[in-house]
């Protein structure tokens, strides 16, 4: 049940230590609703994604298995593009954002919930029956409206109905959530998925949002890595994004955090998922391994 | 609501006699369970497949409606034979199943969750936050094991975990199932729809499995139309299909009719889904429009 | 179950035409509190009483069976007179109302608790263990107060105790109210019929009203049937009252409708109760029989 | 709240003691059901039928206000020929019971229900919203069969199907029975009240069933007030009915305490219920005022 | 069950009079939550303590068995001082209060939890599995502060944390409470076993405190016993305090009853706890024993 | 909330490898109910037993916070020896147990329950309102009856009602029970508390029973340190403790363990309470820190 090192514990004492140091937080967020957003790019981009996928499900049936209640957030930007390459499906960017036709967006559909969203559930479930797959088209769970005519079907949230997350948590269950969804009249979009995380954290009162990037959180200096900023007020990280400090992907994600917090998460993480248990280790010791913001 | 023809009822009294007959039975299924088996032909060979879906969709929404609790079973064989064509991949088959190897089970999987799913989903979801798109893989719903090693990834149902299905009735929510599952050891296997369909009648203990196909039922003379054979006992039926009466895509139809009777479900319902609403009628009325197989 | 003629559908088509329409309005009238009044006039006055009563229990009953919590309310007018002759008792009356002795009190009772009553819960229950006949004495169900001296024990609604129905209801039990009722001190009263039944409509917050009379509604001219008002507001009716063009019988069952409506109770209905099955043909398609009062 | 005359208590050490005594029988009945049998007679010919009835409305309340949970039965013979006499009918009689042809049969239906009952109700509903009305067609309480062809629409009772009862008593509400009932075919008939009283408390699972008499139990000698017996076995009285020792009026109510005992009742009582506050000095110390039948 | 005499009942018409008379106590005292002090005194000091004490166990049991909610409270100041003195421990006095060290309130922690606490719980529980004993150390039921440093560990109840007492109550069960109680910081300290009673019954939202004392009420005249006032308000008791009309022990007890009618307690009675089941006769009769105090 | 050094984690991966052992563990004991048994002599014995008393009491709450219900027993031996011995009273023993006259049971329970049991409550409550001291007197939680008259008043534990105990578990409270009680006639008698830990722990259905001692486990060689056996049979130990090989206090020890565990408990542990959160490290770590006998 455990891949970590044996000789990771000495002695008694350390171990004593450690514990007596988790159980409070585990007390703290029994019963907590923790979103998840976890990278597309993590799963494509790292040097052994299935280990990466691994270890990043068993810390989310880890926290279940502790009472937590985790919801799972995902995309699944380069996995699009290699099916849209192998169909020979070229496609064009505005400000960061692919252009998407009806053709481009059926490929989008099938990748993020018939391929990304079914590797992640399968993933979970070797622990276990606990994952459930889900994207905002079902029980209408996002209603979702057009963001800008030029970049064709990608959306942004409008609305979101969480009671279909609520049962299926009441369940025990863990959603995985694709994040596509459809608007009134039923004109499927994508959406980003760092401003669905954000949304749902929001609409679902939750206790915390992470979000796992492949950076170790918002630096001062983007450049440097020794910069990384512990903890941070939502409104100092919007003056950040104003300021152009935080630039590139981290402009979604900080948004994301600031949403969520502003909507009455008590906190929002960005972490480096790359980091093995990394959401372990931010919500169960006192030291962070990224950036915290709070209202 | 309605798109009948306004000119459907001449006289009060009609309209009371239909509604006299018509009420018991809605009192005697609410809370019935009804699994309905959609056929993925029904969608891609349709002359209006759009229409088709949308009266099936408003069908399963009406079901639910009068207290009814509906599940949808679907496979989609058409669509993923166009996406294997569009990619260039050629499938052997083998007494009629696709021989199934990574790469196409990938495809496969695209298809049924990512397109068929979600389009089914989308079409009930018109009339309210109704449906909730699921594979065999969502909380471990279907254990399937390999069936034929020379056929690859195409697998047996061995098990079903209908927790989740009952949670998700429970809220009042319609599942839509893609019929894919994976074996304990997480490799996953397409599945057999109809297979998938009588194996969910069974353990959900439904009342009523109603397999849609494109013939009006089970023939005594397969080439004559007017065979139709109105109420069958699961072991002629069985016996027919030793007989070599029933053949070709009827089979599996009749074994899966077979299996949920023997199950303890109430009663099976072969129908041409190509009739508007054939779903109500074949519920709802003293007169069938298909052939019913009883224990 | 249904003494509908079996002629009466010719296409499949048409059936589902009538379906369609009707289901949606089943799935709105679910757990609906409908209160039924129902005319002593239409047992004692029909051609056949007997058919009349039974075509009104089988409705009562199939309401009950697809979800609806009907109540039904009875008066008894003509059934007690005939008691009264039999006695050799004769009554005065006085602006339509029988002077009420204690006498003819006591007559009035056990006509309407022990015969009237009695016969309609009998109807009812020739299709289950459904209705339990009640009269304004038990659990202080009415509490009424005393109209006018001249006339003696005739009374009005005070006040009204819904508990004793709402827990019935909650059984899936159907009340039938006798309106008979007692004020503070025990004495006993009785009571117009159609003046208890918008009481208790508003009291119970119904959804609905419905008066079964032998015209088919209101009418901008009594003596032309075919000027029957499809639709009323109630201040247009309350003028109709005042202005004299709604006369006799109609006036007490006019008032009762709008102050159900006024209440709180979403519509009340005025239909001819010798249509057989006029309440289902009311509250189940999309054309009504009748006149139809909302605020 | 209180009629007892104030001088009955002289010392607080008596009371005290009555107290004590009283108590824990109060704790032993709490919840349980009690049945009471009150006669016709007892209204009829009582030398005050207004105080008797008062004074026993009085203990049915009383014992419903500290937890118990009374349900009362009632015929209503005198009642029933005075109405007869006054409508200038008359009955035959043969072995003790009316010939009952159909317009008797309704005659009797409008005093039992039409005005016994609803006095009985009324006398309770002076302390309160308490009393509920019923008869055995109420929600087919009591499904009654002929009893002799010669006798008419006299009945047995065949089945008791006491759901309504139990949702009344779990309102806090006190049913009061009137002793008619119908057959499957919904043909009504009368029933002896005794027999009815000992039926339900068998089929409530009563835990006593009193029947109110005007004698004080029964006796060895039927002619010797002094030779009353406290307690007897359920066998022993079976003995004496068959032995004749007891006779007339006691038979019936004799046969109603054997079998309601045999159906599992804890005890049956045969009180003198023209003294004041029987039920109360019965249940409540440690000496009885009638026989005691026990299995 | 009962050591009243069985003499005390002449006339069955004087038992039905007093059980008239009570039974509506009962009813109206149904589920009541009655908070009663017991002195330490009434154990130490009666002539036959250990009758006193189970006459009190005895009502106690009662008052549970017809549906009251008692909970006791009490002190032991004179067995605190038998202990001490057994170990030549001798206390100084300040204003009648006991200066308390460090030793003394060890000794006073043995004899209240240790000793009395656990003679009551026994004696109650010769009735049943009825008594649970507790102090305010469990669950932090009683908030303590120092009074006055001149004192020791003499404190002030701060606040009530009544949830255990509400869980055990729901259990059916007793409370028994000895009166020492600790601060936020873990210090314990001995309290006035009158002011505990009167900061439960505030904050139980009792419908009754019953002081148990030696005397048989508040006296106009301290030295005359036939001054007992039946009746008084909260101020006029007050008034007698501050007046000095009230002295001794019957100080704090006032105080104590003042404070709970002020925080909602409907009355208080003071009462002569060696009158045998003074308890009962108090709360189940129209004339009352002691004094009652209302607001 | 944390008492451990901070230098006990050098490495997130050590962290994460400890967590990533903790958390199955927790999750398993989510709900179990442990039973801990305390000893005495740990308090009275300890070098320092106030640093003791609260470290096992930060235990007993990490355990309550994590979802578990642990059950506190405890004894108090040389407690009470030091109260007998201030009062001048010797105390003769036989076979280890001390001869009990009445008055030094009475002193034994004033040391028991208002002495050590106020203590370990206090202890926890630090922690907030959880703990709740009891007695084998509360609510008849322990049936005890005579053991050998020779003892006096030293009791066996005849039989366990422990319906407060889940009471009290229920609102998520820690009951901390000193082990004396009564039997059917009142009589009180002290137990040996290691025997009502092992009968509660088999009462309670727990999963564990932990029984903290100052030896770290059953030894092979009770003389040797190197040679604690890590795990052990029931019948094994019960072997050993008739061959002699475990003597001593041990003895009572091990009977209690092999009972609980034959009664049905998963497994009990003996463990040296001397070492620093002994409890958490034995439950939540794959190695223990002493013997762990299952069945």
């Amino acid at each position: 049940m455990s891949n970590a090192s044996s000789d990771a514990r000495s002695r008694p004492a350390d171990v004593a230590a450690i514990l007596v140091e988790a159980l409070p937080y585990i007390r703290r967020f029994a019963g907590s609703i923790v979103v998840v957003k976890f990278g597309g790019a993590a799963l494509a981009g790292s040097t052994d994604p299935e280990a990466a996928l691994a270890s990043f499900a068993e810390d989310v049936a880890l926290l279940r298995s502790v009472g937590l209640a985790p919801v799972v957030v995902h995309g699944g930007g380069p996995q699009i593009e290699e099916l849209l390459a192998r169909l020979g499906i070229s496609s064009q960017f505005q400000d960061g954002h692919r252009v998407t036709d009806a053709e481009t967006l059926e490929i989008a559909r099938m990748v993020l919930v018939g391929k990304v969203n079914s590797e992640i559930v399968a993933a979970i479930n070797v622990h276990g029956a606990l994952a459930v797959g889900l994207s905002g088209f079902d029980a209408n769970l996002l209603q979702v409206g057009l963001r800008d005519e030029q970049l064709g079907y990608v959306g942004n949230v409008d609305a979101v109905n969480p009671s279909l997350l609520h049962g299926l948590l009441a369940q025990g269950l863990i959603p995985v959530v694709a994040t596509m969804g459809s608007d009134l009249g039923g004109q499927a979009y994508n959406v980003n998925a760092d401003a669905v995380a954000g949304a749902l954290a929001g609409s679902l009162k939750a206790t915390r949002l992470v979000m796992l990037t492949d950076v170790d959180g918002v630096r001062s200096d983007p450049a440097d890595v020794g910069s990384t900023i512990p903890r941070l007020r939502a409104d100092e990280l919007d003056a950040m994004v104003t300021a152009g400090t935080a630039t590139g992907g981290m402009v979604p994600k900080a948004r994301a955090c600031v949403a969520a917090v502003r909507a009455g998460v008590e906190a929002a993480h960005l972490l480096d998922g790359t980091v093995a248990h990394a959401v372990l280790l931010e919500l169960f010791t006192d030291s962070g391994v990224g950036t915290m913001v709070t209202a």
